[in-house]
């Protein structure tokens, strides 16, 4: 089985370079692939000509346009000739069984919607993250599709994220968290609040509130949040990890006494260094582990259509990571898995938007 | 000067033994204090019998009850002689100038609403904290009094916020920027997006959105946000350092290789010793500016009085920390301050709770 993915060639910082490069990569790992390079031609055939690609299952289709990371959502509406949009109706008119970008988060979401529409049942699609912990790691969404959700919202997120790790990720029985600002049940916001009480009802694995700390002890496999929270917390991941590398290193390399004891303990760390050496395959382990890169990218869940958002930051690696996400839930039927577990969902819990809150249309 | 600081003796999870020895840590500390211990006086009489204390300036009051950290904000109003209610009872009647608990926030907060009121122009208490960064820490507020306020509470936040930083902290001119998901204007929930005019429009020093992965950075002195927001940011802080410790340290110590690796490397480790406990001054002082215990008890900030509440977890460190922000705050003129300054501020925003957003009174 062939799985043909496009990749936005013109999103992320260091576009088209990256894209081509980590397409490439995914090339040589991923025997069953074939990328759709989605893009300005001129510019993907520059960057290819640096590279031997002869016979490697490859196209590209065109795009004038590029909506930049900072532009408004709504470019995309404006943008027809955009990669994003191009790619995202080779998906819809089925040339292409999956889309990833690591571009503009929203305008591939607006994107999606507009172009894919979303799986019956699923008022608003919700951006999934794994978030690593000491064990397996957790499935953390939505991380940005939605700022302002409703109580409903979440538990759509909550049954989409069950159906992902259990059927895609390979999670059995997943238990069910939601963020909160206290442990008891009754804390939280009013939209938490509220939340809890539904997904009490929904016959999910539901084990309660989740705090910001317990996030890494990996007590629940999914764990849901509003877009607005998800998204600070993990940034705040993102920023800490760097933070605490950065700090430590500064203060032991910045005062005089730093540097006497760096070269006092130099011939004991040479010594030492067959025992250290033996320590880098953990290292190296524990690293990977905690490495965004190797999650590769956010699968957008709830869109009629296997997409799969990157970080606008991604090196080579992570653009090879998201394309065997990608590769991954086409395989895994992902789309269907989601279908149809929700159909069997929807006995123990009819929850969707109400007339009071009409259900959000792709308008953009 | 004197500065009377009533410290709940029954608050926290190690109470009243940590409480006790926290207060005896701050009196050898700090000549100007005395401490009123409030609590069940036989249980602190039995904890302070283990030490030495004759002389010492430290006076108890007795309280009967206990709120415990689980119960229900509601419970300060049904016990009326509980630590928290007698502590707070004694800063109104100016028997004392600071009040400080590592008992339940939600109870601290609801007793000092309803026993101390609001500073006027002031609609919501907010809940400050010393967030690390790799200068100048940065002052996050609200970190848990209010789970849904108000797009101008957030405005008041930065006031009291900015005030505070200002002149009880001795940061000159702070920056004032709001924790969102995404750096362009624009971006955020329909709170932050709404509190995001109303700053601009404040006179403050706003330089916007700042995103999670940026409070590490230091690039606003003074960050506002949510307290539902706030405190899952903070805890996940606290969550993520205590993580990667543990992950590293079970990843290097883990396997056979491991082991082997650290019995190969331990003569070199001997060896370098001098030098590495040259690294130890740095070492030191990295872990404690990242030490929450060092901040001590964060300030709730809006009350008419100075109130620090500490983490239920503290240890005796973090207790005597928390006296110490007390003693500060009182000898800086906090309440004063912060009147003061709102005074001179409500020229520029006179934002606060309109008639269909009624006042909220302390109905605790």
């Amino acid at each position: 089985m062939t799985v043909r993915v496009v990749l936005d060639a013109m999103g992320g910082d260091h576009a088209p370079r990256i894209p081509v490069e980590g397409a490439l990569w995914a090339l040589r790992e991923l025997p069953e692939l074939h990328v759709i390079l989605v893009g300005q031609e001129d510019r993907i055939r520059a960057e290819l000509a640096r590279h031997p690609t002869e016979g490697l299952p490859l196209s590209i289709v065109h795009a004038s346009q590029v909506v930049e990371m900072h532009e408004h959502t709504i470019a995309v509406k404006a943008k027809r000739d955009a990669s994003i949009v191009v790619g995202m109706r080779l998906v819809r008119s089925g040339e292409a069984e999956a889309f990833v970008s690591m571009g503009n988060t929203g305008a591939v979401m607006a994107a999606a919607l507009f172009h894919l529409g979303r799986i019956p049942g699923i008022d608003r699609p919700a951006l999934a993250t794994v978030y690593p912990t000491a064990h397996r790691p957790c499935l953390l969404l939505d991380i940005g599709a939605n700022t302002d959700p409703k109580p409903w919202h979440l538990v759509q997120f909550a049954m989409m994220g069950v159906i992902y790790a259990e059927r895609v990720l390979g999670w059995p029985n997943p238990r069910v968290g939601i963020l909160s600002n206290g442990e008891e049940p009754g804390k939280g916001s009013i939209l938490v609040q509220e939340a809890y009480r539904l997904l009490q009802e929904s016959g999910l694995n539901f084990i309660g509130n989740v705090e910001g700390k317990d996030l890494s002890r990996g007590i629940a496999e999914v764990v849901v949040t509003d877009g607005f929270t998800g998204n600070v917390v993990i940034k705040h991941l993102e920023g800490t990890v760097s933070f605490l590398a950065r700090f430590l290193k500064a203060q032991l390399t910045d005062g005089a006494l730093d540097r006497l004891g760096l070269a006092l303990a130099l011939p004991g760390l040479i010594l030492a260094m067959p025992g250290l050496v033996c320590l880098l395959p953990s290292l190296r382990r524990a690293f990977r582990h905690l490495d965004y890169r190797e999650y590769g990218g956010a699968p957008l869940l709830g869109v009629n259509g296997v997409v799969i958002i990157g970080h606008g930051r991604s090196d080579a690696k992570a653009v090879k990571n998201a394309i065997r996400v990608a590769v991954r839930a086409v395989k895994e039927g992902m789309l269907e898995q989601i279908r149809e577990g929700l159909e069997s969902m929807t006995a123990h819990s009819p929850m969707s938007d109400t007339p009071k809150n009409p259900r959000i249309s792709p308008t953009v």
